[in-house]
């Protein structure tokens, strides 16, 4: 086989065989594939796509690429979460222990942010004390006795991924959803989980910015990971608005155990709630009614949250921060942010919210840069909200009273304000399984 | 500028600025860009395509990228000819001294040939003693007296197009409409000429098999060319069959002397005339009908022999050959190639035959090998033939007897015989200007 032929041959739209993909993608792993030629290919698929018959050859050939993780050690059906990202997404904080509580196996391997969305490692080590490192035996002895642990995805998963994604970077080639989808779940598959639910997230904070390619990663998605033999159901979530209030690590962790608690922002506990049902599905623990009931069982009785103090203590960390959240101190400086004129919140822009978030110290935005665990924004006022001119829409906080000063600024141009009333938001936008699309 | 930002741009199909197609160009040339990027670029054109101001704009960088011969100190219109290549196109070997006889310019740059069509240059060099590299001095002064010289191309003639190229071979987006006219025309605007003539072969033997291909890349070079400010016209001519009897460097010149003493295959004779006579307008040496009758004259009174010979001699060459053609010797080795049916000859694989020539000797593998000057093939029967079982339709000549063995073996699969007369070939199918196509 000769590199060239297999660029001419997605050049002209043809179906590549499972050998003519495995010859491509260990090629290029293996150095003996230039990146030229891989760029020319990339592109090639770019405009062509990829069909799901290619598309499970080539994320099975990149999930292989390196560590498959073995979680036979294991007991029970291992259920993974997945978020193609968002501002203010500390869904799985909340939803691992809670699916745990209730009976279900959650072993999850988690990456850290990078641009405007955070990540769960960095969230979680904003307890103190809390390890996301560490060997694969005590994760699986940890997952098996409590139903649940969270740590740092290894750094040897699927890396024709890390390869073929810093080539896409620099190419113009990252924005293919069968690209896209590939290159979440190799990471998936390798990960090792029986089932998957993926958040898909969809408007001005996702990457999808439209419902229709959100749509479409999601079919994506779900025909790979059935392709591999995981049941996988993907769910729409609106991130046209940020999820929650909080935005920020500290501040994020706090708003998951206000939510353990029973309490917390209302868009927020229905992602949870319906993240969990899916999981606890999944793993076979009844219908959608009985887990929902198990659900509200655990977060009225606490069980959950004694879940994840569970959890933060095995990992070192300090539990007692978990039941005295009073123990996170506030960031040294904050401002609040006002509303300009009257008006209904007609539109937020999420991704400017992230940013802005960044800006204050939440986020990295090299790979290199450190985080702010104390920085971030509090919005009490989001998106279909009616607010008087001078009114508090958001608190933000930082370690540089420079910094609140720029972000304010920064944030303004995020806001849209209209005399009538917007469409109402919708947190779940629809469930996509291998059967088709549900629209809620 | 950043190239990502030129990759995505294009990706998307918008139309990039003058400064921008520079940016990318010159920063090619120069290393900063790299062969990753600049693949994924190209392959981003192959799909996207380019505007004719895009065209223009691209092709005048890759042309300056190098040497602009400057051919002011050559005295009146100078008329550049240029072929997309074919098999038997000797063309040029006919109508340099013929317009030069008429009274045109004719400063002719060439190329060495590769893969399945000859050059120029090889043709001219089996001529004992012509030399094709000399001194650009000497190049003006020969044409100044004579009207007529033919040098190779300075090695630094659009270098642009040279590393582009090489990178496009081997990333498969050798075949851009855009980026072939882009190619040819950077070297023929860097040669200087101030009118163009294009031989735009189509058919199986030349690089478009298909004529809408043809027509295409024919519009594009006359608008990149009339965009440079050079007249140019582009002859649309057919390449399904070879051009004349004879493929091959000696069996070229014979049949090209041949032509100037008023011989000659109908077909080629017509293509002669017809780019002599293309020339000769865009040179303001007449009306149509006064071009054709100086070359009629410039045949039949030997005016334009005589000028070749002198070419010759100017170069070098031993102009004995060409008024005693007998002192070229024949190969050692030759073959008959007969028919295998009775019946009319519906289709010959043009490209096979020239193939066939390479495999003789007569053309080169690979940039380093070398030529031999007597090998080839001469054909009595093409296309629309009625043919015998047994009767010769060629004869294949070669330095070693094994090749012609082999060689005839392969040329057989070239041949298509039918019961039912073929359409009758046309040479010349179309003539397209700035002003639109005019078909024949």
């Amino acid at each position: 086989m000769r590199m060239y032929d297999m660029i001419d041959k997605k050049k002209y739209g043809k179906e590549m065989t499972k050998e003519e993909i495995e010859f491509v993608i260990n090629g290029y792993v293996a150095d003996e594939i230039p990146d030229y030629q891989m760029a020319a290919w990339l592109m090639a698929v770019y405009y062509q796509g990829m069909t799901d018959e290619e598309l499970i050859y080539l994320t099975d050939c990149m999930a292989k690429s390196g560590d498959m993780v073995d979680l036979s050690e294991v007991k029970g059906i291992k259920v993974d979460k997945h978020s193609t990202g968002g501002v203010g997404d500390k869904t799985t904080l909340v939803v691992a222990p809670l699916v745990a509580a209730c009976g279900g196996k959650v072993a999850k391997m988690s990456g850290r942010g990078l641009g405007f969305t955070g990540g769960t490692i960095d969230k979680l080590e904003s307890i103190p004390g809390l390890v996301t490192s560490m060997e694969e035996k005590k994760f699986f002895e940890i997952v098996n006795r409590l139903g649940v642990a969270v740590m740092g995805q290894s750094a040897n998963i699927a890396p024709a991924d890390k390869k073929i994604y810093a080539l896409r970077d620099v190419t113009a080639t990252v924005d293919s959803i069968p690209l896209i989808a590939s290159s979440i779940m190799s990471k998936k598959l390798a990960a090792g989980s029986d089932k998957i639910v993926l958040d898909v997230t969809v408007g001005s904070g996702a990457f999808m910015k439209k419902k229709e390619d959100a749509v479409k990663l999601a079919e994506r998605m779900v025909a790979i990971g059935e392709g591999a033999g995981r049941e996988t159901v993907a769910i729409l979530t609106n991130m046209d608005v940020p999820l929650g209030e909080a935005v920020g690590n500290d501040l994020e962790i706090l708003e998951a155990i206000d939510t353990l608690n029973g309490n917390g922002p209302e868009d927020f506990k229905e992602i949870c709630e319906v993240f969990a049902a899916q999981m606890l599905m999944l793993s076979g623990s009844g219908s959608a009614e009985e887990c929902k009931a198990l659900i509200k069982k655990a977060i009225s009785e606490r069980t959950a949250l004694k879940k994840f103090a569970e959890m933060v203590k095995e990992q070192g960390g300090d539990e007692r921060y978990i039941y005295e959240p009073e123990r996170f101190t506030e960031a040294p400086f904050k401002k609040e942010f006002t509303a300009e004129q009257d008006g209904y919140i007609f539109h937020m822009d999420t991704e400017l919210c992230g940013k802005t978030s960044v800006l204050l110290g939440a986020g990295r935005t090299t790979k290199e840069s450190d985080i702010d665990a104390k920085a971030g924004i509090r919005f009490y006022k989001k998106t279909g909200a009616f607010v008087k001119k001078g009114e508090v829409l958001a608190t933000l906080y930082a370690s540089e009273e420079q910094k609140l000063k720029d972000a304010c600024e920064y944030l303004k141009a995020g806001y849209v304000f209209s005399a009538a009333e917007p469409p109402a938001q919708k947190a779940v936008i629809a469930r996509i399984t291998k059967d088709g699309a549900e629209y809620f």
